[in-house]
């Protein structure tokens, strides 16, 4: 069954109307800055402007019926209302409050689409967990050789982008969120952006960093020690999120719900005191978005299923020193999770 | 005067609440990605997550009178209750259907603060004038190192990394936007996104880029001719676009709207017959964001003025040969244009 058809019939609504990106490519598998999918019982359109057309055209699923021009929200507004739709299916957390109130103003009983998007999302078919699988193995070489390439001296700037550099040799289209590189104590902040601080050597290093191939996304964390002197505490601290990402990878089962996911890493941690020092959630699904459903975290109440692909992130934080996040992309297969990436995690000196 | 109080006074509200990245910068002076701005009469308040108290005490300005944690909206709300506000001022285009009802169900009138935003946003003091300054200098001396690396096979998707790596290299902390490199036919799509195309000798390359230094944009366009045949179509356009950005450079003068500004390349394209491929504006706003106001264009109605910073960006765009498009970030100096760009226009053969 096609995406429109899928999405639409999980809602209770006469028409859908979707205009951001990433639920635009997910009913079209097209990619396009700009556009409008209508959806009803009978047809699905894609409005689009005059630069889009005829490679939308070309792409699009049977499915569709057609592509129009339409270089406003009044050009859609109006064919909505001449298809007499009364109650009408938006995702609201999308919806600026200005679009909201010229819909109701135009007289549509609005809908919430957004959950049934999630929900069907997260849930990847063959091709999405192939073009998963690429982008997972793109950023996985592309880090492999940036190892080869740090050098004391670079800066975190240079090295986000010599590793964006290299995904791209690789083949990736873009990254797949805002890479970050921290040296030393930097890496105690786990949304840290790069700046202009220099490597030197024996201090740790934390990559957080993925890439998109045909639109969809991979998410990957290291934490390496450049130097051969390491730090016993980091040394110690390292090994415990190793373990604790080991052991989260090996226990999560499908039909456990995201907070239970979450449980085991934060309990592993827990037992070696360190629980206080986790200071995110486990995971979150990856897809078209780097950050989708579901989360595996305290909070997390929806269920893992077969072919959902989340991150497993297990990290410590402290404050001025250091911090340590290991991170895969992995999916749900048989039950059990299967990690895309290769390459080993034990401690690297480099 | 400071941008909180600035924008207050602009705004007919009891208080105003600020949510969005782009917007929390411009009041605080602070780079953060959650965060809450809460201003009245008396005081205003960053309400931010723990990972960025420290920072955030340190960096903001004396008119705040604090930073208080906040992990959800609901801290922040009660906040704004507690200060007995009625009507609350919030940017609407920024706000989220789900928000705009809670924000209503607890009781507030919302009024829009995006307009003041807008107007205050545009024009840009001396230390602003100083960091898009410097995001242009990085960008032109990247681009420059770039044409001396450019090889016959390399694909758009590669060299699109190389020239952000060269950026951050040089001191950006980020590009501005996504960068598009088209080589070929690809030109003549304005919004090209980079694919793994190769690059062959004789063929037009066109290079859109930015890098941001300090939270502000630059942005700059050039299209050069790889090789030494050069199509005569193509030189010939090129001439006619080079001229309609020295002539739009030449003659916009504070006190014009957007539209007189964007009429004088469109005029300058219309007595070569090239009009009618001119597909979009002359030029955008430039700061924080990568597109601000004024709006060089046809419906351009905002008046320009001093120390305003926009793009002059005119091009053509032949649908399956190429195109060409030649932009430099540039303010309003003294009533005239100035641009930050160094480099000479004349068309490279590479």
């Amino acid at each position: 069954m096609d995406n429109t058809k899928k999405i639409f019939r999980a809602i209770d609504a006469d028409a859908m109307l979707t205009s951001s990106a990433d639920l635009r490519a997910y009913l079209t598998g097209f990619q396009s800055t700009f556009g409008f999918v209508y959806t009803d019982a009978q047809e699905s359109v894609f409005f689009t402007d005059p630069r889009y057309a005829e490679a939308a055209k070309a792409a699009l699923k049977s499915e569709f019926i057609g592509v129009e021009i339409a270089k406003t929200e009044e050009t859609v507004f109006d064919y909505i209302k001449s298809r007499k739709v009364k109650r009408l299916a938006v995702p609201f957390e999308r919806i600026a409050l200005p679009t909201s109130e010229r819909l109701r103003r135009s007289g549509f009983k609005l809908i919430d689409s957004m959950p049934a998007f999630t929900s069907a999302m997260s849930i990847k078919n063959a091709d999405e967990i192939l073009l998963i699988q690429k982008a997972c193995s793109i950023a996985e070489q592309s880090y492999q050789e940036l190892l080869g390439l740090l050098r004391a001296g670079m800066s975190e700037n240079e090295v986000a982008g010599l590793l964006e550099y290299r995904m791209r040799c690789n083949g990736a289209e873009n990254r797949s969120f805002e890479t970050i590189v921290a040296f030393g104590k930097n890496s105690s902040v786990p949304h840290h952006a790069p700046c202009n601080d220099r490597l030197y050597h024996n201090m740790p290093v934390l990559f957080d960093f993925g890439c998109k191939y045909h639109g969809y996304c991979s998410d990957m964390t290291r934490t390496i020690w450049f130097g051969d002197d390491v730090d016993p505490d980091f040394r110690s601290a390292y090994e415990a999120v190793y373990g604790a990402h080991e052991y989260a990878i090996g226990n999560i089962r499908a039909g456990m719900t995201g907070q239970q996911a979450d449980s085991f890493a934060r309990d592993y941690l827990k037992d070696r005191g360190l629980d206080k020092f986790f200071t995110h959630s486990l995971g979150h699904g990856i897809g078209i978005n780097i950050h989708e459903s579901p989360t595996l975290g305290p909070s997390g109440k929806t269920i893992l299923q077969e072919n959902m692909v989340f991150s497993i992130e297990p990290g410590v934080y402290f404050e001025g020193r250091f911090g340590i996040r290991i991170e895969d992309s992995v999916r749900m297969l048989d039950g059990k999770v299967l990690s895309f990436m290769k390459a080993g995690k034990s401690l690297i000196l480099l």
